[in-house]
């Protein structure tokens, strides 16, 4: 969900405004106006790719480990967000499962599902490349100055 | 939503293929496996836009109008899925209405919403340009041919 994405890239954010001070989730929980527990699902997972490191205890919490520039937008997009692997719910026609005539190629009913399923993987492929393109030094760039991010693309 | 573009590219394609007979939406439900009254509802607009013509009765159903090869598929993706105009589900921190501190650009609660907005409506204006490469006879010789549309982008 595109959610998560916007949970890691404001997680990243904050502690970096906050550095070197130790986040806690609770804390990060009220920027964010979360729930704590999701906040430690994508926590965990930018512990595991090494983006920041985290204590647990009295003086526990988060810590970025890396700088902003070597933080790619896209990454982190790929991280959260997973590319959805059928999209059946998005296409008409007939399932595989029910098609005899999914060997016919004139059969529309039959066909069209995996074209548009190939159509939709690749322009989310293309899509992810978009993102690709920041690192999170622009990300906050635009947070202090709107607009940024609109002449970086054009 | 995007199902809604699988029906124009479906309807489109089966009016095609079945042309010059006057095809009704009932017998369109049929091949897409969908209620008649959502695909009346996207022909109405595809009618609007004179990618077909309709007519009722007895001997009423629908007809293409144009050739495939003029039909963008980027223009029938954004005739049937407007843009987001706001991301608001998806973005994190404090929503515009109750933020005092918005005018403070170092508070990522505060600004952090407006940022993500617009890296996602620019994310979604390049996806749009995806489909805009791509006519419906392309769409039409994938189905024919599966591995088409990847041999256009690679």
């Amino acid at each position: 969900m595109k959610l998560d994405f916007s949970v890691a890239v404001h997680s990243i954010l904050y502690l970096d405004a906050e550095s070197p001070r130790k986040i806690t989730s609770a804390e990060l929980a009220k920027s964010l106006q979360l729930n704590p527990v999701m906040i430690r699902n994508i926590l965990s997972v930018l512990h595991k790719q090494g983006y920041i490191s985290g204590s647990v205890g009295k003086k526990g919490g988060y810590l970025l480990e890396r700088d902003l520039a070597d933080m790619n937008v896209g990454d982190l997009y790929d991280l959260t967000i997973p590319p959805i692997l059928s999209y059946a719910k998005f296409t008409t026609g007939t399932s595989k499962g029910l098609t005899p005539n999914s060997d016919d190629p004139t059969d529309i009913s039959g066909n069209i599902g995996e074209t548009l399923n190939d159509l939709f993987t690749l322009a989310d492929k293309d899509y992810r490349k978009f993102y690709h393109r920041f690192t999170m030094t622009d990300l906050k760039a635009d947070m202090l100055n709107h607009g940024h991010f609109e002449t970086l693309v054009n």
